[in-house]
């Protein structure tokens, strides 16, 4: 039996970074601004109606360092919804006060799942939960693309089944020794963005995305086979806080 | 008998990634938004009739994340007629709202054709259907480049013909399995472009592009000699949704 | 016992390069000049402010060559305080006249440290010196990212802990040969940024720069698994400095 | 005797890749335009001067995809022709409406030339024209630049000059089975650009170029010890096609 | 006794890659163009008196390709004495007419120098020669950084002492060899900047570039374990050439 078969897929991804031009902010009337936040606001309602509906969940936070000021993290049913998400961001008065920095198309995935006999896995809440997640309204999101290596010796993709199992396992252990202090969110990229996947985690406490990450280091499967992207570490964006990071 | 003399080429290929300038979009008055839409409706004109004259054929679909608003994908006889395409576009009113993101050059390949005695491929209507095939109009597309390795003991271009026929049969299985979900266009680059191939996949549901590629990865011939750059995935985009893409 | 509850943490730590637009600066008039280095000064007091109330500390330095113009380099209690810093200096008019460089985000770390039983290190004034440490005024910084390897044989992650252990005593030694020399802060940034750790250099002579780093580029921690990014050196930049270099 | 004493060197060589700024170039009016042209035919009449002087070769192709808009090859005596061709070209009233794209720099080369006794190559009007070609009219050009590889057991520099000499004949019979169908030049840059070598092929048909270097990528030479940079393919702008690009 | 303490240290060194915004100095009236030519000949004149005063030495050259269009190359006694000269030439009226391209930070190095007991070797006016050189007025330059290689079994940081000095001197020799064609300037960038060193070659046959540093890659030290970065090759550009080339 065939481990892709084993993977189920949820909502799309689409993690949006972008920056303030703040010469353009500032430069701007007092008028000009006002509409922009008006439009920004009226923009950022979708997600609340989106999240009522069940039909996905949006995560803002501002971002530390040069890299970005803020990224949306989308969740959504299609590929044409982020589409039009970001078509509709960049049609708001505020977007033109930004810059695009970086972006990441994903989909929510569960992978090694053992499906029981005669059971659809979409019809189990609990797994329907995970795939189509409530992004938490944690202080600090923390983003990294990564790939399993290909490099010689070190090539994760001719391990056996077993050894990969094994190994994947182990590297689990480490992650749910943090469970209730980072919540993760593992989405694949095969096919949609550069690399093989993206990890999201969400925690009350940045200092517990290096603790995870670092001891994982340790383990086989990130020591051996890990590549790693940008990371991105951010705070938690709610209104009150954008208009008063807008206000000049 | 020499391997590259099995190789059969069809129509050229350029994919031509392109984003749209926002702010410099909005700011036209609505009599040069107007102006310029129907520039760009007469430029895409000559897609339909080349395509009624069987001199290539042409795919549109918008592009998810900020690495690209949209793509065309000019299949055509030559390369004069590639460059012919993109200077018209420049030159459309349109072109102004837009800015370059990433383009690649190929031709449309069928490799390891087993010619018989005194055939001449190049009349065979099966081979002609796919080395000038008509582009699909499926919901969704995923574009790659791709070269096979040569990393010391991964040598691709070191193995013996009989290895990599071998290798290549397991691969080409995948692909068959996907029959009717996913249907690919495999273009070779050597001497056009920065990577050895072009891989364009065309299907109606996202997913399979995810399923394929990750299936294909445990394969020896991925996982040991394949070499991936960046992943491009999107949405059909018909002339009403650009229409839509474009009203502000 | 685990390597990774070894390690103690403690200020967040920003470095913001930046360039100034000379042609911006020179095209403006006196009067928007003077209210530019006006509101730079009034940001810069509160690195006073935040030092005298032991809730951080900053370094401001030139850059040579032109990776950048100047660096702040702010050591603060949460990674929302270096947020509001960045969008602070956003907001001056000051920033206008400057362009965004390179940022690096990490948090202060004393790795390997030995606990004693039933103490609590962050009670201990010495370790908390060194885990918010107050930046000296030397003539000169030096920074640069790093990681340890993860390439087939040279793996560090893969070594045994007291392999690593007596690799880094030895690299702890050449650090101390220059103590009184050259001051070094080492920062975390797994989870951070796209290097593992930042190190920062002060010293009043910017050869022991060079002659540290070579010298640690012979030891086995360095030689075979270290992993240096890119290199910024810098002179100190008092107020009087900046008054100076901004005259035009 | 050394191996480097062997080469022979020509022309100095200059590949100059410029895109046209479309948005400006419609911006400007009919004057300007034919202004521009008119200094852009002043400039390139020099090319016509210098090959009737024997003094240097010149060859101007249209590139395909977002690479670059059009290229400059220029063969000439010595570097200071070369540097005031470029600055010749930046003062035409032309060159404001294009941007650089990419360029290379280095010298038309014949390596392991077999020196006569008393003989002076560089009076031997074969070696002559070969190191100071007039290049062809042909249909398509293509263009990279490549490095001979230093990878651990793949180290083309640690080889003795028999096994290099065996390896490099194999090659060259490859290149030689397309006389009459390709003309390569090869030019050495090694302390003038970033690559060892740079390859421009001439062909009346875009396939040979494709066919050409995959046949000899299965060649050791290019299998284990070649390392390629950029491709660039074209076709040949005369001086009517120019004309009609850029009518708008 | 350990290596780095044999390594003598002279002038720092600062190479500024600039180009020219040429739409921007056609579109300049003359006036202004007199008075940043004006500007810029006044920043020069204190080359000469720094030369005179044995404070430093300044090379000015124009440099072939896009990479950039000229290079001033400052030796100077401190790292401030750089950074001043950045900031005075970034206030001249000329500058607003150009652009950063690539900078590189280092200091004149004497490697490997065995000194004898009781002598100082900066008291040794041939020493101070090498430390403190005057930049020749050859009719080229070219200048590259470098790394010594730390990868697998190919780490000359892991080699022992004698076989670093036995392959030296085996480079050393071929370097000698080209002495009265070339003049070598190494300065050491580790802590300084992105590469190990920094290698600047001057000669008036641009050729001799090319076989020194293609027949030193033959040698173990650069075939197995020499990095190369990017490479500029230039022309002088004395006074009049400047004036010359300024001309529109």
């Amino acid at each position: 039996m065939n481990e892709a078969t084993l993977t189920l897929e949820g909502w799309y991804c689409l993690h949006d970074f972008r920056s303030i031009d703040w010469t353009l902010w500032k430069a701007a009337d007092h008028e000009e601004r006002a509409g922009a936040i008006e439009d920004l606001e009226e923009f950022m309602k979708e997600f609340q109606v989106t999240a009522q509906d069940g039909a996905g969940s949006t995560a803002v936070y501002s971002i530390v360092g040069q890299k970005a000021d803020f990224v949306f993290m989308y969740l959504r049913e299609t590929l044409e919804d982020l589409n039009k998400l970001e078509t509709a961001f960049n049609k708001t008065d505020f977007a033109k006060f930004t810059v695009k920095e970086y972006s990441y198309v994903s989909v929510v995935e569960l992978s090694n799942y053992l499906g029981k006999e005669g059971e659809d896995p979409m019809q189990n809440p609990q797994i329907i939960a995970r795939l189509k997640p409530e992004l938490p309204k944690s202080a600090h999101i923390c983003f990294y693309p990564m790939n399993k290596k290909r490099e010689l010796a070190d090539n994760w993709y001719m391990l056996s089944m077993d050894d990969r199992k094994a190994m994947m396992r182990s590297h689990g252990l480490i992650g749910r020794s943090y469970a209730g202090k980072v919540k993760q969110i593992i989405s694949g990229s095969v096919g949609f963005d550069d690399w093989e996947w993206g990890v999201t985690l969400f925690s009350d406490d940045a200092l517990q995305f290096k603790k995870l990450i670092y001891e994982m280091r340790f383990d086989e499967v990130s020591a051996r086979y890990g590549e790693f992207g940008a990371f991105y570490v951010g705070n938690l964006l709610d209104w009150e806080k954008a208009v008063e990071m807008l206000k000049v």
